[in-house]
């Protein structure tokens, strides 16, 4: 049994991004050794979620629509006014709607590994989504197996 | 430690049907003979989902109007023009709805297994979730334990 | 190879609430003497999530004004109708909606351990989500790993 672990880092160019990282993932695989098991994708952030779709451009979007349309960034978020007290933030931030983003999408997906090859078809990536952006980021992918 | 595997062949009846697949996950199990552990539940398509809740009909009922209100089929999906430019499907399906509600509610679930059971309570069902049927579907079922 | 499971107790206070258990989490991955691995944190239950956020009590009130505006406590639930006819509560209690928002969130996250450690950042929380409280609740918690 293996459990192999390593880091992607990113950079994400917009405030709402899916960034397709199924090659990474595979690279990973690929280097745990790892013939049979499965490859957990994790975002060590509050702000970003991990989901697993069509890489198609016009679906993407309709992603960011149907996110904003339910998270819209004009509402008020109670958070945005905590952080401008805190003053936490040094470019004024108002990410509310980012953490409630990333609340619904969720910031884990663990896919299954078969003769060393994550099992995803040709139609799914694996997306790493920003949605408080743009900055860098970390995925943790760690791969558990034989 | 053993790692087991097997695909679950499915066919839906509707656009959008709540199959529950629990009695085959746990068939799965017990045929992969781990006593403690966990099992991995993951659709490998871009219009399904993985949840578990309670398999009441008027509830599900529930779920499918609160999933049509977010993510309503008429809407306007690029995602749709852009299939439709490909003749990419034989019968003109427009589903850029469904890989949006895939999206909401994910493709994957982790449970764990105590004495070769699945720790599901009596109220929980494992469901494979169609939203864009009715066609054959599999999913994947991996047991990871001792 | 390690397996190790836990079970956290809670008690809720309200209908809906954030419960913090990230400490809880911690102290089972202690026990568990992994110290390379990955942490289930799963609830067996149909009204309640598990999701993984800042634990800032602004922000908090801002989930919960996005999850009662998707789904609304205030909507017809088809589901309450079905509890009324059977009486099956002892307390009438009309929790359509709770099942809704658990469908939403999901109800679990896998986390990695590295050293010993939970990867959360001092910014992540790992959330017990109740949508049908106030009530007792367990949650389970399985370490796999070396």
């Amino acid at each position: 049994m293996k459990i192999y672990k390593e880091k992607i880092e990113l950079k994400s160019d917009a405030q709402i991004e899916f960034l397709d990282i199924s090659d990474k993932v595979q690279k990973i695989v690929d280097n745990s050794e790892v013939r049979e098991g499965q490859v957990l994708v994790y975002a060590p952030h509050t702000t970003m979620g991990v989901t697993i779709n069509h890489n198609e451009p016009m679906l993407i979007q309709d992603f960011m629509r149907v996110l904003y349309k339910l998270i819209p960034v004009d509402d008020q978020y109670a958070h945005d006014l905590f952080e401008l007290r805190r003053k936490q933030t040094a470019d004024g931030r108002s990410n509310g709607h980012s953490h409630c983003k990333s609340l619904l999408l969720g910031v884990s997906e663990t896919i299954p590994v078969e003769k060393g090859k994550i099992m995803v078809t040709d139609s799914q990536s694996i997306f790493a989504v920003e949605f408080d952006g743009a900055r860098k980021r970390d995925i943790i992918v760690q791969v558990m197996g034989m």
